[in-house]
């Protein structure tokens, strides 16, 4: 061991690459570091079960690195300082302290500063070993961001109970979406090579809450249903199990004609059933907690249901009996639209599923996205919060950034989750938050959720940028708890990336706090949605209309021209306000009420129309975008200035992007810029730089080999 | 800095990942290091180029890094144990040594124990930067390796000119017969993002002499000679200049067609001449040092001069005209075969380029495979070494795995380098070895090349796994020095990349030299050769013949009947033979005088023949299958016994991919044996176990998403 300390001391200090997000647990402080360990001087944990173990272990790990050397392990409390952590029913020791732990439900934990046989001691303690596990890493990230430890009183327990990542990885080692490499899935080897990897997974996952996993793409190959995949997820699970994540998979509806042989998949028909029933024996035979399944059905080119004249209720609740015996539950997304509806695509998830409400099992949860349309830079939240009270809904937000810079682009979702589930649906009158629909509160739902689509790949720092990272946090921990603040959330998260030094977290903090609004202004500003590069939705292309879509196309959306700009989604228009509950519905009505920051959305208006500023909706059109290009230019001034407070690695590759995101900032805002005003035909407001090339030069410009949409 | 220190005391140890490869510089034992800091008390080296600059950081990145602390920098020899580097053009101090460098050439190097103002030094010495940085990273290596470093005097300089790695790397970041991940090229966010990994890529090469790559697949994409690819490989070639890597591209010979708008690409049209001429303007106006083209030429659905009636050297002259101007080479592939084309695949390279002999420019390298087919466990070197004196011919060999178990069989190809690099032409009589026609010597050429097809992809291990790193680091050496002993090659690579320990260091070289042997035995033994399955060459298929041209189907090459089994290449047969030099040919086309390894290959033999050892034939393949499995089932037994002398994770890593390999093993010995005995019709030999399964079961497997195959 001595040796080792020493080679250790010897070692060059390993380049940075990102790959232990904010676990890292190196050294604190000197100061800080001889605090802690008069509150670590011994560890009494068990080791009876996996989870256990694994508690015992990232204990002994995290105390360990930040304290340079882990508690010794003990059976009985002999000196001040000691942690004690398990369950009651796991503990003796614990029993006799009779802490009132009915509130912490299966998954919750409370971290106490007590006495015990004379001794001061901080117990970890839950009512399940997932418990303890989730009270573990609280009480490591206090220790992380340099919290007081000697006074605790905390307790803590999820308000969702299903809360997943969805990766949209396919078997072929690509992801729909992904900006991070290949799938972190290493198919071709499982289940022979259960890689170290998916063990780091899971265990970032648990420090989050996570507690579930769909592990193939919604656009779902049937192949993952076959008994040779079957046995790669198994491996999987087993490597999940010990950090309470069960494993999800999407079901591809019609799997009974591709792999069964039958002529139908109608839900209906009974040959149908029993083909699903075997099979979901087959799964949970392998894999005993199986969590259930996905099904994207009846949207782009999926099929599904009403393939066969069913509806969306009869084809989960066809599945959703078959996984009911075994504790298993269907996740139906509600992300459905048709082309061959002429209707506002805003409309049809609601038009679609609202008259089903009270159809569905009690083990269905429908997925909703946060907004009507596609994870745009900003969406008024989906009407379809608050419409269903029979049902319950659990919300799904995109962590990966399809719309929002891919990999390159610094930008914090945390406001943008917060933002949708502080919204108020006024489905109950004043406080009927989306927040409160998605944790069950609002109309009393057992069965909760929350969804995160995963930014992770098979890059080494997981999500193609270090600040990407810190989307996967802020996503767990929001699902975790829907109403605590993003801005917590990401002091946490630099504390534990970067650094406690305050000169750094502030600044940073800040930067990711204004960073989703700039996106939003350097590309969509006003209500704008959808106005990406076709297809690989790299880029602006408010003019394109090449999709074979119309629901595709910019211009569908912008519905720009001479007269102005917008959407008209009043009664005058598509009407699809009138799927809000009525104080909202009059409010988004409401030219002069609605909120600017969602004008263009609703209303399609004259590129004159005064703004609440006094000035032209022209003018403030150009001042937003310019506004976007103004605040990532701030980042970047930020950021040059917080050299040498963290590792060169990570912090040139954070310099790097910036600069990207500047350029692009820069073409979104000209782009825009350059072809409403080919419209408005309007100057540019005084003060203004005209856009750096023509609108002839944006529009010729074309992109191949675009990550996430090319399939590799 | 002792905060640092500290702070690095206290730090866990970080997980191995392989990423560091055999340049670890990890602290030696303490014995060892205090021998070598008496020898490493100050460091004398200029950093007036990049090239010196690279060569002092890497130099004090090994030295701090293997001995606690890099040696102080300094402008004279003051204290006994002086490194001193450089070149006399750029060190008075070492021109005043006047050393004997004229041996040393451009690339060479010296490493000499001298006085040097009476001090005991070490210098290391070349004419040039490069040649100074080679000498460095071989210094480096023998602290790495324990080797003795007071009484030195060592040169050395490559015996080989062009030393490349050829990627077969796609633009949609795909690998074409990539077993670790995607490409290493994030193409999407070049020129703005130059990863770190490029420069350790590069360092990495330049430690065994690589001194060029070509950066895409052979199989080429025009699209890499637009202007935008142009800039990104720019920026690679920025990375890679200091190292002495030149980038070369390949170039797909209708790119005047797809990127120019002509109507031809025909090497004599004045415009196609133009459009190149043109393009090269353009390519080294951004990369002043561009390397040249590699061509795949009318081969495999390729474009190529043939198309217009002209010949391979019109097509490869009309390129070579375009670069000589600027120093670019062409390499132009003599893997070349048409389905159109009757006769024995492994004659149609030979039938076509022999004829053009003395017809290519002084700046054309034909690259020519090492067999006549396809980089199979084991194949008689290519009949076109010796038979074209008048014209450069370099080395193909494939890094990776394509047949010889992608990543997770563990097979070490040096001595199947050096089984062909030592093979005999006989072209000029006894001694006319394959290395002296790539090395030029056995006709006097001064353009020489070898090429390794690179097994390198994103993997945080870049090769897959930790043992193919081995692969990559003798396609160096040799490439280097085509006359060295890949078991000194392997043990040096054992030292630099696990450990000097004894104990492990020899059981494990003997394994890695006896792993292709195995490989040849459990997959392709006595002469068999292509018998993978059909496309993605997953796993075995002898009966495979539903491929659509036929000679990509097994059954094309075994000729396994009734009767016996092997490929008449004899004079009674295609006669393949008769394109060897007369004493080879007569040897292989005696049936009794042919190795028995390559018998199979040249003859098709009955399944009673009597072979050396007095047994039939059919008692000898089944013999060697068996010793295959066998063979691996030691390399377990072996590895087993290993445990503790290295990490945990890569330790553990090549244990479960052994088990892979074992399991494969057995699947091909299994499935072979059980397809071969359905024609022989003869019982198994008494000892032999029968296969696991039916044929019946080995035919029905079927493959998909297959790494390297299938485009992601």
């Amino acid at each position: 061991m001595l040796i080792l300390a020493t080679a250790l001391c010897m070692a060059p200090a390993h380049a940075e690459d990102g790959y232990e997000l904010w676990l890292r647990y190196h050294p604190l402080a000197a100061e800080q570091a001889t605090i802690y360990r008069s509150h670590a001087t011994q560890l009494i944990i068990g080791s009876a079960t996996p989870t256990q173990t694994v508690t015992r272990e990232e204990l002994q790990r995290g105390l360990g690195g930040m304290l340079g050397r882990a508690p010794p392990l003990s059976d009985a409390v002999t000196s001040d300082g000691a942690i004690v952590v398990g369950t009651p029913a796991s503990s003796p020791l614990i029993a006799r302290l009779r802490l009132d732990t009915k509130s912490l439900g299966n998954e919750g934990y409370l971290i106490r500063s007590i006495v015990v046989n004379g001794r001061a001691a901080t117990v970890i303690v839950g009512n399940n070993d997932i418990g303890v596990l989730y009270g573990a890493f609280h009480f490591l990230r206090l220790l992380q961001t340099n919290h007081p430890v000697d006074h605790l009183d905390l307790h803590d327990s999820p308000r969702v109970k299903v809360r997943v990542l969805d990766h949209w990885d396919n078997l072929d080692g690509s992801v729909e979406r992904g900006y991070a490499g290949a799938s972190i899935w290493d198919w071709f080897k499982l289940p022979d090579w259960p890689a170290p990897r998916y063990t780091d997974y899971a265990r970032t996952n648990a420090s989050i809450g996570i507690n579930g996993v769909v592990l193939n793409n919604a656009n779902a190959n049937s192949q993952i249903l076959t008994p040779t995949y079957l046995e790669k997820v198994a491996a999987l699970a087993n490597v999940f199990r010990p950090y309470g994540i069960r494993v999800y998979l999407s079901a591809r509806f019609s799997a009974p004609i591709e792999l069964g042989g039958l002529k139908t998949a109608d839900p209906f028909d009974p040959q149908v059933q029993r083909w699903w029933r075997t099979k979901a024996d087959e799964i949970y035979k392998l894999i005993p907690d199986f969590g259930g399944f996905l099904v994207k059905a009846n949207s782009e080119g999926q099929p599904g249901p009403r393939d066969y004249g069913r509806t969306h209720a009869d084809g989960a609740n066809m599945l959703a009996d078959v996984l009911a015996p075994r504790g298993g539950i269907v996740m139906w997304r509600t992300f459905v639209y048709s082309q061959a509806n002429p209707d506002d695509r805003a409309k049809q998830a609601y038009d679609e599923f609202k008259p089903l409400d009270g159809h569905f099992r009690a083990n269905v949860l429908l997925q909703v996205k946060n907004g009507p349309i596609d994870f745009q830079p900003r969406e008024p939240f989906s009407p379809l919060f608050g419409a269903m009270p029979k049902t319950s809904l659990m919300m799904e937000f995109q962590i990966t950034k399809e719309y929002l810079g891919f990999a390159t682009h610094l930008v914090y979702l945390g406001p943008l989750y917060e933002e949708v589930l502080s919204a108020d649906t006024m489905a109950h009158g004043k406080g009927s938050t989306v927040a409160k629909v998605i944790d069950g509160s609002l109309d009393n739902h057992a069965l909760t959720g929350v969804a995160g689509d995963a930014n992770v790949g098979s890059d080494q720092n997981w999500c193609g940028s270090d600040f990407n990272q810190a989307n996967w946090y802020v996503l767990g921990r929001m699902a975790w708890n829907p109403t605590q603040s993003s801005r917590l959330i990401a002091e946490d998260w630099v504390r534990m990336t970067f650094t406690n030094d305050q000169a750094f977290v502030k600044p940073v903090v800040d930067m990711m706090m204004g960073s989703r609004e700039a996106a939003v202004d350097y590309m969509t500003p006003l209500g704008l949605h959808h106005q990406m590069g076709p297809g690989h939705h790299y880029g602006p292309a408010p003019w394109d209309a090449s999709e074979s879509e119309a629901d595709w196309r910019p211009v569908y959306y912008n519905r720009a021209d001479s007269d102005g700009i917008g959407f008209d989604r009043s009664s005058t228009g598509s009407d699809a306000v009138a799927q809000y509950a009525p104080p909202i519905a009059a409010q988004f009505n409401d030219v002069k009420q609605t909120p600017e920051e969602l004008l263009l959305w609703f209303h399609h208006v004259p590129w004159d129309y005064r703004m609440r500023s006094g000035q032209t909706l022209w003018y403030e059109l150009v001042a937003h975008y310019t506004h976007g290009v103004d605040d990532v230019q701030q980042m970047r001034e930020t950021w040059r200035h917080l050299n040498g407070y963290i590792d060169p690695e990570r912090y040139q590759q954070a310099a790097a992007f910036l600069a990207i995101q500047e350029k692009e900032a820069q073409w979104w805002r000209d782009a825009c810029i350059a072809y409403f005003q080919s419209l408005s035909q309007r100057p540019l407001p005084p003060g203004f730089s005209p856009p750096q090339h023509s609108l002839k030069y944006y529009e010729s410009l074309s992109f191949r080999y675009v990550p996430g949409f090319s399939s590799w």
